[in-house]
Protein backbone atom coordinates (compact mmCIF):
# COMPACT_ATOMS: atom_id res chain seq x y z
CA UNK A 1 0.00 0.00 0.00
CA UNK A 2 1.26 3.55 -0.98
CA UNK A 3 1.11 6.53 1.37
CA UNK A 4 -1.63 8.35 -1.01
CA UNK A 5 -3.81 5.51 -0.24
CA UNK A 6 -3.61 5.49 3.51
CA UNK A 7 -3.28 8.82 4.52
CA UNK A 8 -1.38 10.77 6.79
CA UNK A 9 -3.54 9.60 9.83
CA UNK A 10 -3.65 6.20 8.77
CA UNK A 11 0.02 6.20 8.65
CA UNK A 12 0.55 7.80 12.13
CA UNK A 13 -2.20 5.11 13.44
CA UNK A 14 0.15 2.30 11.79
CA UNK A 15 3.16 3.71 13.34
CA UNK A 16 1.84 3.74 16.98
CA UNK A 17 -0.07 -0.04 16.27
CA UNK A 18 3.28 -0.99 16.08
CA UNK A 19 5.25 0.70 19.16
CA UNK A 20 6.99 3.22 16.31
CA UNK A 21 5.86 6.55 17.44
CA UNK A 22 4.63 7.10 21.08
CA UNK A 23 2.10 9.66 22.87
CA UNK A 24 1.92 11.73 18.94
CA UNK A 25 -2.00 12.06 18.92
CA UNK A 26 -1.02 15.62 20.11
CA UNK A 27 0.53 18.19 18.20
CA UNK A 28 2.77 19.06 21.15
CA UNK A 29 4.89 16.54 23.02
CA UNK A 30 6.10 16.86 26.89
CA UNK A 31 9.73 16.18 27.34
CA UNK A 32 11.68 16.74 30.37
CA UNK A 33 9.30 19.41 31.26
CA UNK A 34 9.58 21.57 27.97
CA UNK A 35 6.76 21.63 25.45
CA UNK A 36 7.83 20.15 22.05
CA UNK A 37 6.36 20.49 18.53
CA UNK A 38 7.40 20.38 15.25
CA UNK A 39 6.11 21.25 11.66
CA UNK A 40 7.43 21.40 8.57
CA UNK A 41 7.02 24.02 5.27
CA UNK A 42 7.44 22.30 1.81
CA UNK A 43 7.60 24.15 -1.36
CA UNK A 44 5.05 23.31 -3.88
CA UNK A 45 3.23 21.42 -0.70
CA UNK A 46 2.44 23.87 2.13
CA UNK A 47 3.42 27.47 0.13
CA UNK A 48 4.27 28.55 -3.41
CA UNK A 49 7.21 31.03 -3.64
CA UNK A 50 5.15 32.43 -5.99
CA UNK A 51 2.33 34.00 -3.82
CA UNK A 52 4.52 33.94 -0.38
CA UNK A 53 7.71 36.00 -0.18
CA UNK A 54 10.83 34.43 2.35
CA UNK A 55 9.91 36.66 4.88
CA UNK A 56 6.24 35.84 5.01
CA UNK A 57 7.58 32.11 4.68
CA UNK A 58 9.79 32.42 8.12
CA UNK A 59 7.10 34.28 9.59
CA UNK A 60 4.72 31.33 8.68
CA UNK A 61 6.81 28.54 10.03
CA UNK A 62 7.33 30.38 13.37
CA UNK A 63 3.27 31.48 13.90
CA UNK A 64 2.43 27.67 12.74
CA UNK A 65 4.92 25.87 15.29
CA UNK A 66 3.94 29.17 18.26
CA UNK A 67 0.31 27.86 17.21
CA UNK A 68 1.21 24.29 18.35
CA UNK A 69 2.49 25.71 21.64
CA UNK A 70 0.01 28.25 22.00
CA UNK A 71 -2.75 25.54 21.85
CA UNK A 72 -0.65 23.76 24.59
CA UNK A 73 -0.98 26.96 26.72
CA UNK A 74 3.10 27.41 26.50
CA UNK A 75 4.86 30.47 25.72
CA UNK A 76 7.65 29.76 23.51
CA UNK A 77 11.37 29.93 24.31
CA UNK A 78 13.46 28.84 21.38
CA UNK A 79 13.89 27.71 17.88
CA UNK A 80 15.39 24.66 16.36
CA UNK A 81 15.70 25.28 12.38
CA UNK A 82 16.45 22.77 9.77
CA UNK A 83 16.62 24.77 6.18
CA UNK A 84 16.70 22.92 2.50
CA UNK A 85 17.23 24.93 -0.36
CA UNK A 86 18.61 24.53 -3.49
CA UNK A 87 22.61 26.01 -3.74
CA UNK A 88 21.41 28.46 -6.51
CA UNK A 89 18.78 30.31 -3.78
CA UNK A 90 19.87 34.25 -3.26
CA UNK A 91 21.77 34.57 0.12
CA UNK A 92 18.99 37.69 0.55
CA UNK A 93 16.26 35.11 0.42
CA UNK A 94 17.17 33.37 3.36
CA UNK A 95 18.13 36.31 5.44
CA UNK A 96 14.75 37.59 4.55
CA UNK A 97 13.46 34.06 5.88
CA UNK A 98 15.46 34.20 8.80
CA UNK A 99 13.93 37.99 9.41
CA UNK A 100 10.39 36.73 9.18
CA UNK A 101 11.23 33.30 11.62
CA UNK A 102 12.51 36.05 13.96
CA UNK A 103 9.51 38.40 14.17
CA UNK A 104 8.32 36.97 16.88
CA UNK A 105 11.45 37.77 18.94
CA UNK A 106 11.86 33.97 19.70
CA UNK A 107 15.40 32.89 19.13
CA UNK A 108 16.93 30.62 16.56
CA UNK A 109 18.89 28.68 18.76
CA UNK A 110 20.04 25.94 16.23
CA UNK A 111 19.43 23.68 13.87
CA UNK A 112 20.49 22.47 10.28
CA UNK A 113 21.32 23.55 6.90
CA UNK A 114 21.33 21.83 3.83
CA UNK A 115 21.23 21.76 -0.08
CA UNK A 116 17.73 20.36 -1.44
CA UNK A 117 16.21 20.20 -4.63
CA UNK A 118 13.48 22.30 -3.17
CA UNK A 119 13.45 24.53 -0.19
CA UNK A 120 11.93 23.02 2.73
CA UNK A 121 11.64 24.34 6.43
CA UNK A 122 11.67 22.33 9.91
CA UNK A 123 11.25 24.34 12.50
CA UNK A 124 11.03 22.91 16.55
CA UNK A 125 9.32 25.07 18.81
CA UNK A 126 10.09 24.73 23.23
CA UNK A 127 7.92 26.14 25.23
CA UNK A 128 7.09 26.04 28.96
CA UNK A 129 3.72 25.47 30.17
CA UNK A 130 2.09 25.82 33.44
CA UNK A 131 -0.93 23.03 32.37
CA UNK A 132 -1.29 21.24 29.02
CA UNK A 133 -4.91 20.49 28.23
CA UNK A 134 -3.83 18.35 25.41
CA UNK A 135 -6.83 16.52 23.77
CA UNK A 136 -8.38 13.42 25.99
CA UNK A 137 -10.13 15.19 28.84
CA UNK A 138 -12.87 16.85 26.81
CA UNK A 139 -16.33 15.86 28.46
CA UNK A 140 -20.29 15.66 27.44
CA UNK A 141 -21.67 19.15 28.72
CA UNK A 142 -18.72 20.88 27.75
CA UNK A 143 -18.77 23.99 25.86
CA UNK A 144 -17.08 24.61 22.22
CA UNK A 145 -15.06 27.86 21.91
CA UNK A 146 -13.20 29.67 19.51
CA UNK A 147 -10.68 32.43 19.31
CA UNK A 148 -11.19 33.88 16.32
CA UNK A 149 -12.90 33.91 13.03
CA UNK A 150 -12.41 30.66 10.42
CA UNK A 151 -12.47 30.21 6.99
CA UNK A 152 -10.11 33.44 5.88
CA UNK A 153 -7.26 30.78 4.89
CA UNK A 154 -9.28 29.21 2.77
CA UNK A 155 -10.60 32.18 1.19
CA UNK A 156 -7.17 33.45 0.51
CA UNK A 157 -5.89 30.52 -0.46
CA UNK A 158 -8.79 30.48 -3.37
CA UNK A 159 -7.24 34.15 -4.52
CA UNK A 160 -3.66 32.87 -4.56
CA UNK A 161 -2.59 34.36 -1.44
CA UNK A 162 -2.24 33.11 1.99
CA UNK A 163 -3.13 34.61 5.05
CA UNK A 164 -0.32 35.37 8.41
CA UNK A 165 -1.36 33.31 10.93
CA UNK A 166 -2.77 34.95 13.91
CA UNK A 167 -0.52 34.75 17.02
CA UNK A 168 -2.77 33.01 19.91
CA UNK A 169 -0.15 32.56 22.48
CA UNK A 170 -1.98 34.92 25.24
CA UNK A 171 -5.95 33.06 24.70
CA UNK A 172 -4.04 29.87 24.62
CA UNK A 173 -2.47 31.03 28.08
CA UNK A 174 -6.12 31.71 29.13
CA UNK A 175 -7.73 29.04 27.69
CA UNK A 176 -5.27 26.90 29.08
CA UNK A 177 -6.30 27.00 32.55
CA UNK A 178 -9.98 26.60 32.16
CA UNK A 179 -9.72 23.80 29.04
CA UNK A 180 -10.62 20.06 29.22
CA UNK A 181 -8.92 19.52 25.70
CA UNK A 182 -7.64 21.94 23.31
CA UNK A 183 -6.09 22.34 19.42
CA UNK A 184 -5.36 24.59 16.74
CA UNK A 185 -7.43 24.53 13.39
CA UNK A 186 -4.84 23.64 11.17
CA UNK A 187 -6.67 20.38 9.47
CA UNK A 188 -9.97 22.04 8.88
CA UNK A 189 -12.63 22.78 11.50
CA UNK A 190 -14.58 19.18 11.33
CA UNK A 191 -10.97 17.22 10.65
CA UNK A 192 -9.74 19.10 14.44
CA UNK A 193 -12.82 18.68 15.73
CA UNK A 194 -12.88 14.95 14.97
CA UNK A 195 -10.09 14.88 16.73
CA UNK A 196 -11.19 15.98 20.10
CA UNK A 197 -14.15 13.42 19.85
CA UNK A 198 -12.02 10.97 19.20
CA UNK A 199 -9.69 10.92 21.62
CA UNK A 200 -12.37 12.22 24.73
CA UNK A 201 -14.33 9.89 23.34
CA UNK A 202 -17.33 12.42 22.84
CA UNK A 203 -19.46 13.74 20.73
CA UNK A 204 -18.61 17.40 18.97
CA UNK A 205 -22.06 19.18 17.98
CA UNK A 206 -21.22 22.54 16.39
CA UNK A 207 -23.38 25.03 15.50
CA UNK A 208 -21.85 27.03 12.48
CA UNK A 209 -24.63 30.14 12.64
CA UNK A 210 -21.81 31.17 15.74
CA UNK A 211 -18.53 30.78 13.42
CA UNK A 212 -17.42 34.26 12.17
CA UNK A 213 -16.69 33.47 8.85
CA UNK A 214 -14.06 35.16 7.30
CA UNK A 215 -14.78 33.27 3.78
CA UNK A 216 -17.10 30.74 2.73
CA UNK A 217 -18.62 27.98 4.73
CA UNK A 218 -16.88 25.12 2.57
CA UNK A 219 -13.85 27.40 3.38
CA UNK A 220 -13.71 26.16 6.97
CA UNK A 221 -12.27 22.45 5.20
CA UNK A 222 -9.45 23.85 4.36
CA UNK A 223 -8.53 24.57 7.71
CA UNK A 224 -4.65 26.66 8.54
CA UNK A 225 -6.85 29.63 10.44
CA UNK A 226 -4.60 28.65 13.37
CA UNK A 227 -7.07 30.13 15.80
CA UNK A 228 -7.58 27.76 18.85
CA UNK A 229 -10.67 25.39 18.95
CA UNK A 230 -10.80 24.28 23.03
CA UNK A 231 -13.53 22.01 24.70
CA UNK A 232 -14.26 23.72 28.19
CA UNK A 233 -16.75 24.41 30.95
CA UNK A 234 -15.99 27.43 31.21
CA UNK A 235 -16.22 29.57 27.53
CA UNK A 236 -14.56 33.07 29.26
CA UNK A 237 -15.27 35.75 26.60
CA UNK A 238 -14.55 33.21 23.70
CA UNK A 239 -16.96 32.60 21.17
CA UNK A 240 -18.95 30.03 21.60
CA UNK A 241 -20.01 27.51 18.52
CA UNK A 242 -21.11 24.11 19.69
CA UNK A 243 -21.04 21.56 22.68
CA UNK A 244 -19.47 18.11 23.60
CA UNK A 245 -22.33 15.73 23.90
CA UNK A 246 -22.24 11.81 24.78
CA UNK A 247 -20.96 9.56 21.78
CA UNK A 248 -19.08 10.05 19.15
CA UNK A 249 -18.16 11.59 16.53
CA UNK A 250 -19.01 15.56 14.92
CA UNK A 251 -21.79 17.14 13.50
CA UNK A 252 -22.09 20.18 12.07
CA UNK A 253 -25.07 22.47 11.67
CA UNK A 254 -25.94 25.38 9.98
CA UNK A 255 -29.50 26.98 10.31
CA UNK A 256 -30.27 23.82 12.25
CA UNK A 257 -29.19 21.61 9.09
CA UNK A 258 -26.38 19.26 9.20
CA UNK A 259 -23.65 20.26 6.89
CA UNK A 260 -20.67 18.60 5.85
CA UNK A 261 -17.59 19.22 5.59
CA UNK A 262 -14.32 18.08 3.83
CA UNK A 263 -10.83 18.26 5.62
CA UNK A 264 -7.26 18.41 4.64
CA UNK A 265 -4.84 15.40 4.02
CA UNK A 266 -0.89 15.81 3.52
CA UNK A 267 -0.57 12.01 1.35
CA UNK A 268 -4.08 12.28 -0.84
CA UNK B 1 25.09 36.44 -3.84
CA UNK B 2 23.72 32.68 -4.10
CA UNK B 3 24.45 29.64 -1.37
CA UNK B 4 26.66 28.65 -3.17
CA UNK B 5 28.64 30.73 -3.33
CA UNK B 6 28.52 31.91 -0.13
CA UNK B 7 28.49 28.27 1.40
CA UNK B 8 26.67 26.64 4.56
CA UNK B 9 29.64 27.96 7.21
CA UNK B 10 29.45 31.37 5.25
CA UNK B 11 25.48 31.61 5.83
CA UNK B 12 25.55 30.67 9.45
CA UNK B 13 27.78 33.63 9.79
CA UNK B 14 26.21 35.68 8.07
CA UNK B 15 22.87 34.53 10.29
CA UNK B 16 24.55 35.18 13.72
CA UNK B 17 25.52 38.51 12.32
CA UNK B 18 22.31 40.21 11.59
CA UNK B 19 21.45 38.61 14.87
CA UNK B 20 18.92 36.04 13.13
CA UNK B 21 20.57 32.74 14.97
CA UNK B 22 21.89 32.46 18.27
CA UNK B 23 24.07 30.20 19.94
CA UNK B 24 24.13 28.28 16.71
CA UNK B 25 27.90 27.28 16.77
CA UNK B 26 27.64 24.34 18.22
CA UNK B 27 25.56 21.44 16.91
CA UNK B 28 23.63 21.47 20.39
CA UNK B 29 21.71 23.89 21.85
CA UNK B 30 20.61 23.74 26.12
CA UNK B 31 16.92 25.24 26.33
CA UNK B 32 15.48 24.68 29.17
CA UNK B 33 18.27 22.28 30.71
CA UNK B 34 17.53 19.90 27.97
CA UNK B 35 20.55 19.82 25.30
CA UNK B 36 18.43 19.79 21.91
CA UNK B 37 20.00 18.76 18.49
CA UNK B 38 18.27 18.74 14.98
CA UNK B 39 19.43 17.28 11.44
CA UNK B 40 18.25 17.16 8.15
CA UNK B 41 18.81 13.85 5.79
CA UNK B 42 17.98 14.57 2.35
CA UNK B 43 17.47 12.20 -0.74
CA UNK B 44 20.34 12.94 -3.15
CA UNK B 45 22.00 14.98 -0.84
CA UNK B 46 23.01 12.80 2.47
CA UNK B 47 21.84 9.69 1.29
CA UNK B 48 20.68 7.52 -2.10
CA UNK B 49 17.50 4.93 -1.82
CA UNK B 50 19.32 2.79 -3.78
CA UNK B 51 22.42 2.50 -1.80
CA UNK B 52 20.98 2.61 1.71
CA UNK B 53 17.79 0.72 2.69
CA UNK B 54 14.86 2.57 4.13
CA UNK B 55 15.62 1.00 7.59
CA UNK B 56 19.44 1.87 7.36
CA UNK B 57 18.21 5.59 6.67
CA UNK B 58 15.84 5.41 9.99
CA UNK B 59 18.77 4.15 11.92
CA UNK B 60 21.66 6.80 10.04
CA UNK B 61 18.83 9.81 10.80
CA UNK B 62 18.82 8.43 15.22
CA UNK B 63 22.52 7.56 14.88
CA UNK B 64 23.48 11.35 13.38
CA UNK B 65 21.73 13.03 15.94
CA UNK B 66 22.95 10.83 18.72
CA UNK B 67 26.49 11.37 17.96
CA UNK B 68 25.63 15.32 18.33
CA UNK B 69 24.20 14.74 21.98
CA UNK B 70 26.72 12.39 22.76
CA UNK B 71 29.62 15.59 21.78
CA UNK B 72 27.72 17.24 24.56
CA UNK B 73 28.16 14.28 26.96
CA UNK B 74 23.76 13.67 26.55
CA UNK B 75 22.06 10.68 27.20
CA UNK B 76 19.46 10.76 24.38
CA UNK B 77 15.52 11.04 26.00
CA UNK B 78 12.93 11.32 22.82
CA UNK B 79 13.25 12.14 19.58
CA UNK B 80 10.81 14.62 17.57
CA UNK B 81 10.38 13.71 13.94
CA UNK B 82 9.30 15.19 10.77
CA UNK B 83 9.71 13.25 7.24
CA UNK B 84 8.34 14.32 4.12
CA UNK B 85 7.48 11.62 1.42
CA UNK B 86 6.27 11.47 -2.18
CA UNK B 87 2.45 10.18 -1.72
CA UNK B 88 3.24 7.20 -4.07
CA UNK B 89 5.74 5.83 -1.09
CA UNK B 90 4.82 2.18 0.01
CA UNK B 91 3.93 2.11 3.11
CA UNK B 92 5.90 -0.61 3.90
CA UNK B 93 9.36 1.45 3.79
CA UNK B 94 7.76 4.09 5.99
CA UNK B 95 7.68 1.87 8.64
CA UNK B 96 10.90 0.46 8.15
CA UNK B 97 12.12 3.49 8.19
CA UNK B 98 10.80 4.34 12.04
CA UNK B 99 12.07 0.46 12.63
CA UNK B 100 15.41 1.90 11.45
CA UNK B 101 14.83 4.86 14.12
CA UNK B 102 13.47 3.13 16.88
CA UNK B 103 16.88 0.73 16.90
CA UNK B 104 18.47 2.97 19.49
CA UNK B 105 15.20 2.81 22.15
CA UNK B 106 14.88 6.63 21.52
CA UNK B 107 10.99 7.50 21.84
CA UNK B 108 9.47 9.36 18.98
CA UNK B 109 7.12 11.33 20.78
CA UNK B 110 6.49 13.70 18.16
CA UNK B 111 6.55 15.62 14.60
CA UNK B 112 5.14 15.54 11.06
CA UNK B 113 4.55 13.80 8.42
CA UNK B 114 3.96 15.57 4.83
CA UNK B 115 4.17 14.85 1.37
CA UNK B 116 7.30 16.00 -0.32
CA UNK B 117 8.49 15.27 -4.15
CA UNK B 118 11.93 13.72 -2.36
CA UNK B 119 12.29 12.10 1.07
CA UNK B 120 13.46 14.15 3.67
CA UNK B 121 13.71 13.40 7.23
CA UNK B 122 14.51 15.92 10.65
CA UNK B 123 15.39 14.59 13.19
CA UNK B 124 15.64 16.88 16.91
CA UNK B 125 16.90 15.08 19.63
CA UNK B 126 16.45 15.84 23.14
CA UNK B 127 18.70 15.01 25.94
CA UNK B 128 20.06 14.93 29.52
CA UNK B 129 24.06 15.87 30.43
CA UNK B 130 25.58 16.76 33.38
CA UNK B 131 28.05 18.79 31.52
CA UNK B 132 28.64 20.21 28.11
CA UNK B 133 31.99 20.93 26.82
CA UNK B 134 31.26 23.06 24.08
CA UNK B 135 33.82 24.30 21.70
CA UNK B 136 35.53 26.86 23.28
CA UNK B 137 37.31 26.25 26.02
CA UNK B 138 40.42 24.40 24.54
CA UNK B 139 43.55 25.43 26.08
CA UNK B 140 47.19 25.04 24.87
CA UNK B 141 48.24 21.67 25.87
CA UNK B 142 45.03 19.94 25.68
CA UNK B 143 45.91 16.61 23.66
CA UNK B 144 42.84 15.79 21.12
CA UNK B 145 41.74 12.70 21.24
CA UNK B 146 39.86 10.85 18.47
CA UNK B 147 36.99 7.40 20.02
CA UNK B 148 37.75 5.49 16.90
CA UNK B 149 39.00 4.99 13.17
CA UNK B 150 37.81 7.45 10.70
CA UNK B 151 38.33 7.76 7.08
CA UNK B 152 35.72 4.32 6.85
CA UNK B 153 32.49 6.74 6.04
CA UNK B 154 34.41 8.35 2.94
CA UNK B 155 35.62 5.07 1.70
CA UNK B 156 32.09 3.34 1.61
CA UNK B 157 30.81 6.33 -0.26
CA UNK B 158 33.47 5.59 -2.77
CA UNK B 159 32.07 1.74 -3.24
CA UNK B 160 28.84 2.81 -3.15
CA UNK B 161 27.29 2.19 0.12
CA UNK B 162 27.20 3.81 3.67
CA UNK B 163 28.55 2.92 6.51
CA UNK B 164 26.68 2.62 9.76
CA UNK B 165 27.45 5.44 12.17
CA UNK B 166 28.64 4.40 15.53
CA UNK B 167 26.78 5.29 18.72
CA UNK B 168 29.40 7.00 21.24
CA UNK B 169 26.88 8.00 24.13
CA UNK B 170 29.15 6.34 26.75
CA UNK B 171 32.21 7.63 25.34
CA UNK B 172 30.46 10.62 24.87
CA UNK B 173 29.28 10.91 28.56
CA UNK B 174 33.13 10.16 30.06
CA UNK B 175 34.44 12.25 27.71
CA UNK B 176 32.19 15.35 28.85
CA UNK B 177 33.85 15.36 32.05
CA UNK B 178 37.11 16.10 31.26
CA UNK B 179 37.09 17.78 27.82
CA UNK B 180 37.69 20.83 27.07
CA UNK B 181 35.89 21.29 23.76
CA UNK B 182 34.15 18.27 21.87
CA UNK B 183 32.59 17.54 18.45
CA UNK B 184 31.71 15.13 16.29
CA UNK B 185 33.74 14.31 12.91
CA UNK B 186 31.17 14.98 10.50
CA UNK B 187 32.34 17.64 8.35
CA UNK B 188 35.29 15.73 7.85
CA UNK B 189 38.87 15.68 10.17
CA UNK B 190 40.76 19.21 9.10
CA UNK B 191 37.14 21.24 9.48
CA UNK B 192 35.87 19.90 12.73
CA UNK B 193 39.35 20.22 14.15
CA UNK B 194 39.00 23.99 12.73
CA UNK B 195 36.30 24.50 14.35
CA UNK B 196 37.45 23.72 17.99
CA UNK B 197 40.69 25.67 17.30
CA UNK B 198 38.57 29.09 15.67
CA UNK B 199 36.19 29.40 19.02
CA UNK B 200 38.65 27.97 21.11
CA UNK B 201 41.28 30.84 19.67
CA UNK B 202 44.04 27.80 19.75
CA UNK B 203 45.99 25.69 16.94
CA UNK B 204 44.76 22.06 16.63
CA UNK B 205 47.90 20.15 15.76
CA UNK B 206 47.35 16.80 14.30
CA UNK B 207 49.61 13.98 13.99
CA UNK B 208 47.66 11.71 11.00
CA UNK B 209 50.16 8.86 12.19
CA UNK B 210 48.13 8.29 15.48
CA UNK B 211 44.95 8.03 13.51
CA UNK B 212 43.35 4.59 12.81
CA UNK B 213 42.48 4.68 9.12
CA UNK B 214 39.37 3.31 8.14
CA UNK B 215 40.25 4.59 4.59
CA UNK B 216 42.51 6.47 2.94
CA UNK B 217 44.41 9.45 4.11
CA UNK B 218 41.79 11.68 1.53
CA UNK B 219 38.69 9.94 3.01
CA UNK B 220 39.45 11.80 5.67
CA UNK B 221 38.05 14.72 4.13
CA UNK B 222 35.22 13.31 3.48
CA UNK B 223 33.64 13.33 7.02
CA UNK B 224 30.73 11.60 8.79
CA UNK B 225 32.77 8.83 10.36
CA UNK B 226 30.93 10.47 13.28
CA UNK B 227 33.35 9.62 16.26
CA UNK B 228 34.12 12.25 18.72
CA UNK B 229 37.14 14.44 18.85
CA UNK B 230 37.53 16.21 22.06
CA UNK B 231 40.58 18.50 23.55
CA UNK B 232 41.58 17.48 26.89
CA UNK B 233 44.13 17.52 29.51
CA UNK B 234 43.34 13.71 30.34
CA UNK B 235 43.26 11.63 27.58
CA UNK B 236 41.80 8.74 29.40
CA UNK B 237 42.29 5.72 27.45
CA UNK B 238 41.45 7.09 24.08
CA UNK B 239 43.80 7.48 21.05
CA UNK B 240 45.49 11.18 20.75
CA UNK B 241 45.91 12.26 17.81
CA UNK B 242 47.37 15.90 18.48
CA UNK B 243 47.31 18.50 20.56
CA UNK B 244 46.28 22.08 20.88
CA UNK B 245 49.01 25.00 20.80
CA UNK B 246 49.18 28.61 21.07
CA UNK B 247 48.12 30.10 17.83
CA UNK B 248 45.85 29.36 15.11
CA UNK B 249 44.11 27.42 12.18
CA UNK B 250 44.79 23.50 12.36
CA UNK B 251 47.78 21.93 11.05
CA UNK B 252 48.00 18.34 9.91
CA UNK B 253 51.06 16.22 9.66
CA UNK B 254 51.86 12.91 8.49
CA UNK B 255 55.77 11.02 9.16
CA UNK B 256 55.97 14.81 10.02
CA UNK B 257 55.13 16.10 6.37
CA UNK B 258 52.53 18.77 6.39
CA UNK B 259 49.31 17.28 4.70
CA UNK B 260 46.39 19.19 3.23
CA UNK B 261 42.15 17.82 3.42
CA UNK B 262 39.10 18.75 2.06
CA UNK B 263 36.20 19.51 4.31
CA UNK B 264 32.72 19.10 3.12
CA UNK B 265 30.55 21.92 2.30
CA UNK B 266 26.61 21.65 2.10
CA UNK B 267 26.06 24.10 -0.88
CA UNK B 268 29.30 23.97 -3.00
Amino acid sequence: MRLSELGEFGLIDELARRGLVDRVEDDTAIVGGLVVTQDSLVDGVHFRLDWLSHRELGFRAAAVNVSDLSAAGAEPEAFVVSLGAPPETEVGDVVALYEGLAELGVPVVGGDTTRAERLFLTVTALGRSDRVPGRSGARPGDLLVVTGPLGGAGAAFREGRYLRPPIRTAAGRRLSRVATAMLDVSDGLAQDAGHIARRSAVRCELELDGVQLAGDLADLGFGEDFELLAATPDPLDFTVIGRCTEGEGVELRLHGEPVELDGWDHFR
